[in-house]
């Protein structure tokens, strides 16, 4: 089993930027603990950030192909970016939306994703436990389905 | 440390109700699982499932004086219920909103929950295994915050 | 054959309360013609009243499983309780909404339904007459979709 | 005591058109039932159908005249035919609004009627057993009236 | 002469719960100070709080009825409950709205009272204060009706 | 000169339908008043009313084409008929709009005009005065310009 | 007969501002020609203009005491001035709006009038022939209603 | 092969109104051109202009039966006639709406059209052209799903 | 302790204009009881009316300095005069806003102050007594907050 | 004459991404197609694809010096990319905005394109066909104008 | 080359008023800091500041007309003096808006202003500087403009 | 001192693009003039194009850091992307926005900026004029700043 790990703008400057909505967990910090909790999992990880929407679409077309699933935090894309939902819909693969922050309790523009309505589920508010929780869920919906089909 | 977890209005139908949408999967093995965790996570549960918006806010109000967070599942309640919303708020604890369906991927009404701004975070869309990673989440959140003060 | 009627907050004033609204008959005289009309469709009658959103949610899950369809006035709670709509999409039996007033030339709040996507059918500002065509409809389909099953 | 019933654009085609929201019922079916059901009810019936909108306004005015109220399916007009609710509202005489499907629970332009705030009632969702209802309704209505005045 | 006090959800929470926004007054003491202002003004007070919807509305039918006026602050109510709405409607007897902080200067969803339209006025952001110029008002209010009838 | 006026739906029931919004005046006696004052501004008159959305477009192609000027109450049409827009703009000769009643004052729904856009100037609320000065109006530009030109 | 004539901001500047909308009639001019026609009408004029609000609302309060009607082009007040609206409704006199522009062909913040739901009616788009024949109309009215009473 | 090919409200103008916004070709010479085109496909055309709704309606209901597929410029009808939108859908055989001009460019009324989402497409602004390769569109749409089926 | 109380346009007309919306009490009385109140409260009152919004900001400068609260009734400002809020807020002292009439329960563009989110809290419906309760309310907060610093 | 067609985001991945909606035809046997028909035509053709919006814009501003006309099916970038608008507006050249689906029979928020406005015409929901068409239209489109000047 | 500085309402309290949003700079001092620049770009100034709309538009009309340019920061009647406006539309001279704070980082009321679609530009958020640069880019413009007519 | 100046999609083609809108200026000649400045100012400059979002956010993100503030012209970006918005607000250095023309005078999707809430100002409207002064104010408040802390 294989995941894709997709992390949008901005994303690579955790730690640093805006620490009091962010966290001081940096993305290198996240992505590791994230493959810690893969290899329990018994999974594989393909991780990627990019500040290019254009980049995250091509990753999707190209990675996703070999994944299982997707773990996805499309950063300010999350708002607009209907290129990004489509990239995701076209994998059709199950995937699962992340926020660090609780995006409902910040500026109304934040209250609204394109993406969700093309995910399984979503996870915000929960900082970088959030990243591992989501994991868990979709190697956990994954594996059941596996198991009907 | 103690946790309550809220169940809103029609998840004590939770199993026959709507199993497209909801799952196969009972409260009560919810609940079960949930206390399963708990004992694992070492903290105590107190679990209430109410259809009287009134119910759930006595429930805050008397139960929620001697635990440490919140898990709250508003069902129905979510879109309007801003009597449950100032309970939550005026708990003053860490809450965390839990939804079995993706609810950003439903009718339009469902896109909006008026509890989301009073809480940590939210988990959606991930079915049973939701609750599970919100109470993980909740109680590492607690402890993190333990340590820090 | 049963039928389950339920009356929304409020209606247990019927015929005191603005009757140059809702008019002077009772809410024990409306069951009693409805009663009356039931032993000619040759079928039964469960009727109930709460000014508890809770309280018409309990019914619906205890009375509506062995009853073959819902006749609804849901009153107030017409206009926003997502709870009590949840609770009448979850019977999956066939329902009617019944108003006295016709809903659609009073305030403009008056003028959405949450219930109405759920239900069968609608029938409103007939008065107390409408509560017995409803009946008259509901039976008439639940007799009709029994021959064709 | 004499009626006129008015449907229109595209009723001409029911039962064949759109069976799975209409139903399969021709509307001269309907006019049929009517009828015996005015002949039971002692009352005479107009009927008349047509896809111009100015075909109904001239019905209205030229029939209504001598009818003591009106049946109306507006079809398509029900959402934007503001000539048609002024000719209705003129014609001052109790009126009843009919639609075979249940329009809150199609497509939202439907969920707005023009004509509902100058009828008396609605009736909707209730296949050709809503005309039956409403004729009852109306009749009923008008004898009330006439023994109060 | 009898007034009616109403208090809605989480009020009894009141001096506890976010005194920054309401105060650090419990709800006995308002009570308490509203007790001795009406044995000022020589009337007689009922007062009630409730977090349930269904407990406000029967107690406005049940003890409405041997009242002189409504005092009421719906709390989290006022900006939804249309069925609280038409229970004071119903009631038609002189009625004032009367809230802790200033709605108008909260979140927008505060903004709205849906109770506003059918009382006689409103008292808002006066804190304590605010209920014993709304009882004075009240009163005044209706010996001065009384004489004018 | 030649002056084409129109009359919309339901203005053949002038002075019998709703006489306290349209007034008691009937369409005859307007259309000879007109012509009265047509005869003292020394213009020529066609006048035509239908409650047909063609009848009025058919008439501003065939009579339009041999007349100066355009005066037109679109009684319902008013509010959504774009069709008979795009007949007066395609006209592309000077026209205005005259309404017996102030829309304004009235539904909000009648406070927007899709005609208005597209004519010279608008007269409202002053009865069938209001054709008689828009006459005069329209008869004094095309004088205007004609010397202009 | 006495009529007062109010003329909002910058109106003064008519007959240099902008020629193109407002045309190259000076305002004197205007008043000039009213004065005309009402001395033919056999009625009295005030006319009056100012860039202040609380100008005009003194003169409508002061002058308006001792006339009959109001004749009214609010300028940019029209689309705003609540306080100029209440004026002209406390004034409880006949008063019709004039504007020199069809402000339904501009933009979109000039189609609404906060002043026309307190007028008798409304003359737009017609120059300064609308002032004249506001005025016409106004004593038309005056008179009719003068005979009535 | 057949084809229904109609023309709504002002299309019989074409060629002399407005031509800065609809080409001077007239509606004889496109149907010429369609003709022929469907000559070079050999298919059948009938074609229908009508200023009425109910017109364009009725030749969908008598034609339409006979023909294969629709290819319909509802002119102004475009943004309102839901009457002729249920006509389309009721027909259910492949339908394109043609614009002669860029509706998306022009006023903001003109960006929706109730017709569109009951065809399969759309094509507008490419003048006479449009029309001819909507035909060649609809023809080879046909003929594929002739093989398929 | 000095209070600067403050009424907004046509205020000066109370007790004539419209008595069946506002009263019959002038304003005139109304500042003779204020006056009486404050001298009970033991505090001084400058009072002011003006049509003119320039007038009622230059009093809040002016006045403003020496004074400890405001009292404000911004009669028809209340809905669009930023200008004014910006004066309020700029004082920066504690500010009630009153209205004579429930302005929740007239038109929905009297439904939003913009004066309400700088002002501590709002009065209304209450006629004159709400000025007298008002300034009561105001005068207990500033001796309050004076004794707590 | 040399076309530009532009090919958005995720448009590479025609052929095996959600065929229900966009069809089995891959983007290179469109890009033949269209070689085809514009070598019959005899019109040169520069195509591209990018999943990056600055990807687009770098073609329109580099090949688009040497081009006649564009062709451009934006993908998900249609509803959003003001900087592809202003790329094509800036470009100042007939283009035609192409859509494989109907994109008024999907999801609202593909109801609206901002490209739209700045381009000739659009073709939408005729699938591969659509290309084809819009290539003949813009050659003849440009043939047309070339003549002309 | 002479320049007019506009202030609106409340900006003669700069300096005192609220100054962690307006700074602590008064207003005489900008006017100062004005008249400098001024004269080193050898230009006159003519400055002037009022709490009233009429007074604003009044020294637009009489000053107006003898200057090149106006500098103008129209305080809180930014948001809806309509009136303001258009005495700045007619004056018909290069204007420029200028705001000390940042109105679109302020609440959502302050994000539009009616002015500035009638000005060359705007700037605003820069404080006293602000007024400065505008100075300079005004005289610039103005200077260009010169030598190109 | 370094400023980082960062232009946005379509920016490059300065001078040649829609010079009625955007002038004749080059982007070349635009930075140079700014260097001219800057080295008058005595700081220095980065200057940096793209069309590409991801490019203007890795610029950010990587010169930003040796940078002490931003001038940023986000062209189309303005209105939309959320992602550059929260580069900007990551970096958390004083950015002024400049814009060419006055988007508050063009398309209504022009009016809203997603960067401006984020910036301390903006200056638009004043053609190349703005980016000089804004260097300017930015170098100004800098220095001022520098000096406070």
């Amino acid at each position: 089993m294989k995941i894709l790990v997709l992390h949008g703008p901005n994303l690579n400057m955790l730690g640093s930027r805006q620490p009091e909505i962010y966290g001081t967990t940096t993305l290198a910090q996240i992505n590791e603990r994230l493959k810690q909790r893969a290899a329990e999992l018994e999974c594989e990880l393909v991780t990627y950030q990019s500040n290019y929407e254009g980049g995250l679409i091509d990753t999707i077309q190209q990675e996703g192909v070999t994944c299982d699933g997707l773990l996805i935090n499309p950063g300010g894309f999350t708002h607009y970016s209907i290129a990004l939902r489509d990239a995701v819909a076209g994998l059709a693969k199950p995937a699962i939306e992340v926020h660090l922050s609780n995006i409902y309790a910040r500026e109304p523009f934040r209250h609204t994703s394109v993406i969700s309505p093309v995910c399984r589920g979503q996870v915000c508010g929960l900082g970088w436990r959030g990243y591992l929780l989501a994991l868990e869920a979709l190697v956990g919906l994954l594996r059941e389905e596996e198991q009907l089909s």
